[in-house]
Protein backbone atom coordinates (compact mmCIF):
# COMPACT_ATOMS: atom_id res chain seq x y z
CA UNK A 1 0.00 0.00 0.00
CA UNK A 2 2.72 2.70 0.33
CA UNK A 3 2.63 5.22 -1.83
CA UNK A 4 -1.16 4.85 -2.25
CA UNK A 5 -3.64 7.39 -0.94
CA UNK A 6 -5.82 5.46 1.86
CA UNK A 7 -8.70 7.34 4.02
CA UNK A 8 -7.90 7.25 7.58
CA UNK A 9 -10.66 4.21 7.92
CA UNK A 10 -8.89 2.40 5.21
CA UNK A 11 -5.20 2.88 6.58
CA UNK A 12 -6.74 1.65 10.24
CA UNK A 13 -8.40 -1.45 8.77
CA UNK A 14 -5.49 -2.21 7.10
CA UNK A 15 -3.48 -2.35 9.60
CA UNK A 16 -6.25 -4.33 11.40
CA UNK A 17 -6.07 -6.65 8.11
CA UNK A 18 -2.65 -6.92 8.62
CA UNK A 19 -2.24 -7.61 12.41
CA UNK A 20 -4.80 -9.94 12.16
CA UNK A 21 -2.92 -12.41 9.79
CA UNK A 22 0.41 -12.09 11.19
CA UNK A 23 -1.27 -12.32 14.81
CA UNK A 24 -3.26 -16.08 13.31
CA UNK A 25 0.00 -17.28 11.84
CA UNK A 26 2.38 -16.56 15.15
CA UNK A 27 0.44 -15.37 18.28
CA UNK A 28 0.04 -12.12 19.89
CA UNK A 29 4.04 -12.44 21.13
CA UNK A 30 5.93 -13.05 18.22
CA UNK A 31 3.30 -10.31 16.32
CA UNK A 32 6.02 -7.05 16.10
CA UNK A 33 4.62 -3.75 15.53
CA UNK A 34 7.47 -3.27 12.89
CA UNK A 35 6.72 -6.14 10.70
CA UNK A 36 2.78 -4.91 10.99
CA UNK A 37 3.88 -1.21 9.39
CA UNK A 38 6.95 -3.14 6.83
CA UNK A 39 3.92 -5.19 5.03
CA UNK A 40 1.56 -2.23 4.83
CA UNK A 41 3.85 0.75 4.24
CA UNK A 42 2.48 2.65 7.08
CA UNK A 43 4.74 4.81 8.68
CA UNK A 44 5.13 4.35 12.79
CA UNK A 45 3.38 7.37 13.75
CA UNK A 46 0.55 6.63 12.01
CA UNK A 47 0.23 3.36 13.54
CA UNK A 48 0.36 4.83 17.09
CA UNK A 49 -2.89 7.42 15.59
CA UNK A 50 -4.99 4.79 16.13
CA UNK A 51 -3.38 2.61 18.26
CA UNK A 52 -2.11 3.77 21.97
CA UNK A 53 0.29 0.12 22.21
CA UNK A 54 0.84 -2.77 21.36
CA UNK A 55 -1.53 -4.01 23.96
CA UNK A 56 -4.60 -1.90 22.48
CA UNK A 57 -3.75 -3.09 18.73
CA UNK A 58 -4.30 -6.44 20.26
CA UNK A 59 -7.39 -5.75 21.50
CA UNK A 60 -8.58 -3.90 18.56
CA UNK A 61 -7.90 -6.94 16.44
CA UNK A 62 -9.83 -9.07 18.62
CA UNK A 63 -12.56 -6.47 18.27
CA UNK A 64 -11.97 -7.06 14.36
CA UNK A 65 -12.51 -10.49 14.48
CA UNK A 66 -15.00 -10.78 17.02
CA UNK A 67 -17.08 -8.44 14.70
CA UNK A 68 -16.85 -10.60 11.45
CA UNK A 69 -17.51 -13.46 13.29
CA UNK A 70 -20.60 -12.17 15.20
CA UNK A 71 -21.61 -11.56 11.00
CA UNK A 72 -21.21 -15.18 10.45
CA UNK A 73 -23.13 -16.31 14.03
CA UNK A 74 -25.74 -13.74 12.46
CA UNK A 75 -25.89 -15.60 9.34
CA UNK A 76 -26.49 -19.07 10.51
CA UNK A 77 -27.47 -19.10 14.18
CA UNK A 78 -29.73 -15.74 13.73
CA UNK A 79 -31.41 -17.63 10.26
CA UNK A 80 -34.88 -17.89 11.56
CA UNK A 81 -35.51 -19.50 8.54
CA UNK A 82 -34.54 -22.57 9.64
CA UNK A 83 -35.25 -24.85 12.65
CA UNK A 84 -32.68 -24.60 15.90
CA UNK A 85 -31.18 -27.18 15.45
CA UNK A 86 -30.73 -26.75 11.52
CA UNK A 87 -29.00 -23.40 12.66
CA UNK A 88 -26.35 -25.01 14.76
CA UNK A 89 -25.95 -27.52 12.38
CA UNK A 90 -25.48 -24.39 9.39
CA UNK A 91 -22.77 -22.71 11.86
CA UNK A 92 -20.40 -25.68 12.52
CA UNK A 93 -21.18 -26.31 8.41
CA UNK A 94 -19.76 -23.14 7.94
CA UNK A 95 -16.95 -23.49 10.47
CA UNK A 96 -16.05 -26.58 8.48
CA UNK A 97 -15.62 -24.68 5.24
CA UNK A 98 -13.63 -22.28 6.38
CA UNK A 99 -11.21 -24.31 7.82
CA UNK A 100 -11.35 -26.11 4.72
CA UNK A 101 -10.77 -23.12 3.31
CA UNK A 102 -7.42 -21.97 4.89
CA UNK A 103 -6.14 -25.12 4.40
CA UNK A 104 -6.16 -26.48 7.95
CA UNK A 105 -4.73 -24.03 8.87
CA UNK A 106 -5.00 -20.96 11.33
CA UNK A 107 -7.27 -22.25 13.40
CA UNK A 108 -9.82 -19.89 15.70
CA UNK A 109 -7.99 -16.56 17.12
CA UNK A 110 -10.37 -16.70 20.20
CA UNK A 111 -8.96 -20.27 21.00
CA UNK A 112 -5.08 -19.57 19.87
CA UNK A 113 -5.15 -16.30 22.28
CA UNK A 114 -7.09 -18.20 24.86
CA UNK A 115 -4.37 -20.65 24.97
CA UNK A 116 -1.56 -18.03 24.70
CA UNK A 117 -2.24 -15.25 26.92
CA UNK A 118 -4.82 -16.66 29.56
CA UNK A 119 -2.04 -16.89 31.84
CA UNK A 120 -0.03 -14.18 30.84
CA UNK A 121 -2.47 -10.84 30.73
CA UNK A 122 -5.27 -10.31 32.26
CA UNK A 123 -6.83 -7.47 30.35
CA UNK A 124 -6.44 -10.20 27.16
CA UNK A 125 -7.77 -12.94 29.72
CA UNK A 126 -10.82 -10.96 31.04
CA UNK A 127 -11.91 -9.62 27.29
CA UNK A 128 -11.60 -13.41 25.69
CA UNK A 129 -13.64 -14.82 28.62
CA UNK A 130 -16.41 -12.21 27.46
CA UNK A 131 -16.31 -13.22 24.29
CA UNK A 132 -16.58 -16.96 25.02
CA UNK A 133 -19.23 -16.30 27.51
CA UNK A 134 -21.19 -14.41 24.99
CA UNK A 135 -20.80 -17.26 22.56
CA UNK A 136 -22.38 -19.91 25.30
CA UNK A 137 -24.98 -17.74 26.08
CA UNK A 138 -25.81 -17.99 22.76
CA UNK A 139 -25.73 -21.61 21.84
CA UNK A 140 -27.99 -21.95 25.00
CA UNK A 141 -30.51 -19.64 24.10
CA UNK A 142 -30.78 -21.54 20.60
CA UNK A 143 -30.85 -24.96 22.25
CA UNK A 144 -33.84 -23.47 24.70
CA UNK A 145 -35.42 -22.77 21.60
CA UNK A 146 -34.75 -26.16 20.20
CA UNK A 147 -36.01 -27.82 23.33
CA UNK A 148 -39.24 -26.36 23.42
CA UNK A 149 -40.34 -26.97 20.03
CA UNK A 150 -39.32 -30.46 21.03
CA UNK A 151 -36.39 -31.00 18.65
CA UNK A 152 -34.01 -31.96 21.78
CA UNK A 153 -34.07 -34.34 24.92
CA UNK A 154 -36.12 -32.15 27.26
CA UNK A 155 -34.02 -33.49 30.45
CA UNK A 156 -30.99 -31.40 28.80
CA UNK A 157 -29.66 -28.66 31.06
CA UNK A 158 -28.74 -26.31 28.04
CA UNK A 159 -26.80 -24.04 29.80
CA UNK A 160 -24.46 -27.49 30.29
CA UNK A 161 -25.30 -28.88 27.02
CA UNK A 162 -24.01 -25.10 25.67
CA UNK A 163 -20.70 -25.25 27.53
CA UNK A 164 -20.50 -28.78 26.26
CA UNK A 165 -20.65 -27.88 22.16
CA UNK A 166 -18.28 -25.10 22.68
CA UNK A 167 -15.58 -27.20 24.59
CA UNK A 168 -16.51 -29.58 21.41
CA UNK A 169 -15.89 -27.50 18.66
CA UNK A 170 -12.61 -25.44 20.59
CA UNK A 171 -11.23 -29.34 21.00
CA UNK A 172 -12.09 -30.00 17.02
CA UNK A 173 -10.68 -26.80 15.79
CA UNK A 174 -7.66 -27.08 17.28
CA UNK A 175 -7.39 -30.65 16.69
CA UNK A 176 -7.80 -29.90 13.04
CA UNK A 177 -4.68 -27.56 12.56
CA UNK A 178 -2.92 -30.34 13.45
CA UNK A 179 -4.37 -33.18 11.83
CA UNK A 180 -4.29 -30.66 8.69
CA UNK A 181 -7.76 -32.82 7.46
CA UNK A 182 -11.04 -31.80 9.03
CA UNK A 183 -12.01 -34.70 10.20
CA UNK A 184 -12.04 -34.02 14.15
CA UNK A 185 -14.99 -31.32 12.97
CA UNK A 186 -16.67 -34.28 11.39
CA UNK A 187 -16.67 -36.70 13.77
CA UNK A 188 -17.67 -33.59 16.45
CA UNK A 189 -20.51 -33.02 13.86
CA UNK A 190 -21.92 -37.03 13.40
CA UNK A 191 -22.01 -37.13 17.23
CA UNK A 192 -23.40 -34.23 17.63
CA UNK A 193 -26.12 -34.47 15.50
CA UNK A 194 -26.80 -37.95 14.92
CA UNK A 195 -26.84 -39.60 18.85
CA UNK A 196 -26.79 -36.20 21.00
CA UNK A 197 -28.98 -33.56 19.82
CA UNK A 198 -31.91 -35.52 19.08
CA UNK A 199 -35.47 -34.96 20.65
CA UNK B 1 21.57 -27.04 41.50
CA UNK B 2 24.50 -24.29 40.63
CA UNK B 3 27.21 -26.16 42.71
CA UNK B 4 25.58 -28.83 43.91
CA UNK B 5 26.99 -31.96 42.66
CA UNK B 6 24.47 -34.04 39.82
CA UNK B 7 24.72 -37.40 37.96
CA UNK B 8 24.37 -37.29 34.24
CA UNK B 9 20.21 -38.22 34.30
CA UNK B 10 19.62 -35.54 37.16
CA UNK B 11 20.87 -32.76 34.87
CA UNK B 12 19.32 -33.59 31.69
CA UNK B 13 15.99 -34.17 34.37
CA UNK B 14 16.74 -30.66 35.86
CA UNK B 15 16.56 -28.94 32.64
CA UNK B 16 13.72 -30.98 30.98
CA UNK B 17 11.66 -29.90 34.33
CA UNK B 18 12.80 -26.15 33.96
CA UNK B 19 11.87 -27.05 30.37
CA UNK B 20 8.45 -27.99 30.81
CA UNK B 21 7.92 -25.41 33.29
CA UNK B 22 8.85 -22.66 31.08
CA UNK B 23 7.45 -23.76 28.25
CA UNK B 24 3.60 -24.43 29.79
CA UNK B 25 4.03 -20.75 30.78
CA UNK B 26 5.22 -19.00 27.75
CA UNK B 27 5.10 -21.71 24.82
CA UNK B 28 7.99 -22.71 22.57
CA UNK B 29 8.93 -19.77 20.93
CA UNK B 30 9.31 -17.71 23.39
CA UNK B 31 11.17 -19.97 25.55
CA UNK B 32 15.26 -19.19 25.68
CA UNK B 33 18.00 -21.61 26.16
CA UNK B 34 19.54 -19.04 28.48
CA UNK B 35 16.31 -18.69 30.67
CA UNK B 36 16.41 -22.27 31.26
CA UNK B 37 20.64 -22.18 32.15
CA UNK B 38 20.27 -19.19 34.22
CA UNK B 39 17.61 -21.32 36.01
CA UNK B 40 19.02 -24.27 36.32
CA UNK B 41 22.95 -23.41 36.36
CA UNK B 42 23.62 -26.00 33.98
CA UNK B 43 26.24 -24.29 32.07
CA UNK B 44 25.78 -24.12 27.94
CA UNK B 45 28.53 -26.88 26.80
CA UNK B 46 26.27 -29.21 29.14
CA UNK B 47 23.13 -28.28 27.87
CA UNK B 48 24.76 -29.44 24.26
CA UNK B 49 25.74 -32.84 25.48
CA UNK B 50 22.42 -33.66 26.33
CA UNK B 51 20.39 -32.14 23.70
CA UNK B 52 21.50 -31.36 20.08
CA UNK B 53 19.06 -28.36 19.62
CA UNK B 54 16.27 -26.00 20.59
CA UNK B 55 13.78 -28.14 18.62
CA UNK B 56 15.38 -31.52 20.07
CA UNK B 57 14.85 -30.22 23.55
CA UNK B 58 11.52 -29.11 22.97
CA UNK B 59 10.57 -32.73 21.62
CA UNK B 60 12.03 -33.79 24.17
CA UNK B 61 10.44 -31.81 26.64
CA UNK B 62 6.95 -33.04 25.01
CA UNK B 63 8.37 -37.11 25.17
CA UNK B 64 9.16 -36.11 29.04
CA UNK B 65 5.82 -34.89 29.96
CA UNK B 66 4.11 -37.46 27.48
CA UNK B 67 5.67 -40.31 30.09
CA UNK B 68 4.37 -38.70 32.91
CA UNK B 69 0.58 -38.14 31.35
CA UNK B 70 0.88 -42.06 30.24
CA UNK B 71 1.28 -42.86 33.28
CA UNK B 72 -1.37 -41.09 34.83
CA UNK B 73 -3.49 -42.17 32.04
CA UNK B 74 -2.40 -45.57 33.07
CA UNK B 75 -3.45 -45.34 36.56
CA UNK B 76 -7.41 -44.54 35.59
CA UNK B 77 -7.78 -45.75 32.40
CA UNK B 78 -5.90 -48.62 32.54
CA UNK B 79 -7.19 -49.61 36.47
CA UNK B 80 -9.05 -52.79 35.35
CA UNK B 81 -10.56 -52.86 39.09
CA UNK B 82 -13.04 -50.36 37.73
CA UNK B 83 -15.69 -50.56 34.87
CA UNK B 84 -14.82 -48.65 31.32
CA UNK B 85 -16.83 -46.01 32.09
CA UNK B 86 -15.77 -45.56 35.89
CA UNK B 87 -12.08 -45.68 34.47
CA UNK B 88 -12.98 -42.38 31.97
CA UNK B 89 -14.54 -40.46 34.61
CA UNK B 90 -11.79 -41.12 37.14
CA UNK B 91 -9.55 -39.80 34.12
CA UNK B 92 -11.53 -36.82 33.74
CA UNK B 93 -11.64 -36.34 37.56
CA UNK B 94 -7.77 -36.40 37.79
CA UNK B 95 -8.12 -33.97 35.25
CA UNK B 96 -9.91 -31.57 36.76
CA UNK B 97 -7.99 -32.05 40.06
CA UNK B 98 -4.76 -30.81 38.37
CA UNK B 99 -6.61 -28.32 36.66
CA UNK B 100 -7.48 -27.12 40.50
CA UNK B 101 -3.99 -27.50 41.64
CA UNK B 102 -2.10 -25.57 39.24
CA UNK B 103 -4.81 -22.83 39.86
CA UNK B 104 -6.59 -23.41 36.13
CA UNK B 105 -2.80 -21.92 34.50
CA UNK B 106 -0.92 -23.91 32.16
CA UNK B 107 -3.42 -25.97 30.29
CA UNK B 108 -2.22 -29.15 28.68
CA UNK B 109 1.24 -29.12 27.13
CA UNK B 110 0.12 -31.06 24.22
CA UNK B 111 -2.69 -28.76 23.32
CA UNK B 112 -1.15 -25.66 23.93
CA UNK B 113 1.92 -26.42 21.59
CA UNK B 114 -0.63 -28.04 18.78
CA UNK B 115 -2.19 -24.58 18.86
CA UNK B 116 1.09 -22.85 18.81
CA UNK B 117 3.37 -25.16 16.44
CA UNK B 118 1.05 -26.93 13.72
CA UNK B 119 1.54 -24.24 11.82
CA UNK B 120 5.21 -23.26 12.42
CA UNK B 121 6.83 -27.02 12.42
CA UNK B 122 5.98 -29.86 10.43
CA UNK B 123 8.21 -31.76 12.87
CA UNK B 124 6.51 -31.02 15.83
CA UNK B 125 3.19 -31.33 13.90
CA UNK B 126 3.41 -34.82 13.41
CA UNK B 127 5.16 -35.83 17.13
CA UNK B 128 1.80 -33.42 18.44
CA UNK B 129 -0.27 -35.65 15.91
CA UNK B 130 1.08 -38.93 17.25
CA UNK B 131 0.09 -37.94 20.51
CA UNK B 132 -3.50 -37.03 19.94
CA UNK B 133 -4.19 -40.16 17.62
CA UNK B 134 -2.85 -42.74 20.26
CA UNK B 135 -5.02 -41.33 22.84
CA UNK B 136 -8.22 -41.77 20.81
CA UNK B 137 -6.76 -45.26 20.27
CA UNK B 138 -7.50 -45.13 24.14
CA UNK B 139 -10.24 -43.57 24.18
CA UNK B 140 -11.91 -45.82 21.75
CA UNK B 141 -10.42 -49.07 23.06
CA UNK B 142 -12.01 -47.93 26.14
CA UNK B 143 -15.42 -47.11 24.87
CA UNK B 144 -15.97 -50.37 22.73
CA UNK B 145 -15.19 -52.23 26.17
CA UNK B 146 -17.89 -50.01 27.48
CA UNK B 147 -20.54 -50.84 25.19
CA UNK B 148 -19.20 -55.24 25.07
CA UNK B 149 -19.97 -54.39 29.12
CA UNK B 150 -23.48 -52.76 28.19
CA UNK B 151 -22.51 -49.85 29.64
CA UNK B 152 -23.05 -47.20 26.70
CA UNK B 153 -25.51 -47.27 24.18
CA UNK B 154 -24.99 -49.78 21.56
CA UNK B 155 -25.37 -47.63 18.73
CA UNK B 156 -22.42 -45.30 19.01
CA UNK B 157 -19.57 -45.12 16.74
CA UNK B 158 -16.74 -45.61 19.07
CA UNK B 159 -13.94 -44.24 17.13
CA UNK B 160 -16.64 -41.06 16.65
CA UNK B 161 -17.01 -41.09 20.29
CA UNK B 162 -13.53 -41.02 20.78
CA UNK B 163 -12.74 -38.50 18.98
CA UNK B 164 -15.63 -35.70 20.69
CA UNK B 165 -14.51 -36.86 23.87
CA UNK B 166 -10.66 -35.60 23.00
CA UNK B 167 -12.10 -32.37 21.37
CA UNK B 168 -14.62 -31.73 24.41
CA UNK B 169 -11.63 -32.64 26.57
CA UNK B 170 -9.15 -30.77 25.29
CA UNK B 171 -11.95 -27.69 24.86
CA UNK B 172 -12.70 -27.81 28.31
CA UNK B 173 -8.88 -27.40 29.25
CA UNK B 174 -8.63 -24.52 27.54
CA UNK B 175 -11.31 -22.85 28.27
CA UNK B 176 -10.71 -23.57 32.35
CA UNK B 177 -7.22 -21.95 31.83
CA UNK B 178 -9.49 -18.88 30.65
CA UNK B 179 -12.57 -18.67 32.80
CA UNK B 180 -9.72 -19.19 35.94
CA UNK B 181 -12.08 -21.69 37.48
CA UNK B 182 -13.46 -25.63 36.43
CA UNK B 183 -16.57 -25.40 35.13
CA UNK B 184 -16.07 -25.89 31.68
CA UNK B 185 -14.63 -29.37 33.27
CA UNK B 186 -17.24 -29.74 35.01
CA UNK B 187 -20.03 -29.05 32.90
CA UNK B 188 -18.70 -31.60 30.16
CA UNK B 189 -18.37 -34.28 32.75
CA UNK B 190 -22.15 -33.87 33.58
CA UNK B 191 -23.10 -33.80 29.96
CA UNK B 192 -20.90 -37.21 29.58
CA UNK B 193 -21.51 -38.82 32.60
CA UNK B 194 -25.19 -37.98 32.85
CA UNK B 195 -26.44 -38.30 29.53
CA UNK B 196 -24.09 -39.68 26.63
CA UNK B 197 -22.69 -42.14 28.04
CA UNK B 198 -25.50 -44.19 29.54
CA UNK B 199 -26.65 -47.77 27.74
Amino acid sequence: MSGQTATKESTKTLLLEKGLEIMFEKGYNNTGIMEVLHATGVPKGSFYHYFESKEDFGLQIINYFQNSYDAKLNATIGNLSLSPVARLKAYFEQGMEMASGNACRKGCLIGNLSTEMSDQSEVFRKRLLEIQVKTTERFANLLLEAQQKGEICQSYNCQDLAEFLQSAWSGATMRVKTSKNIEPMKAVMRVLFEKILKP
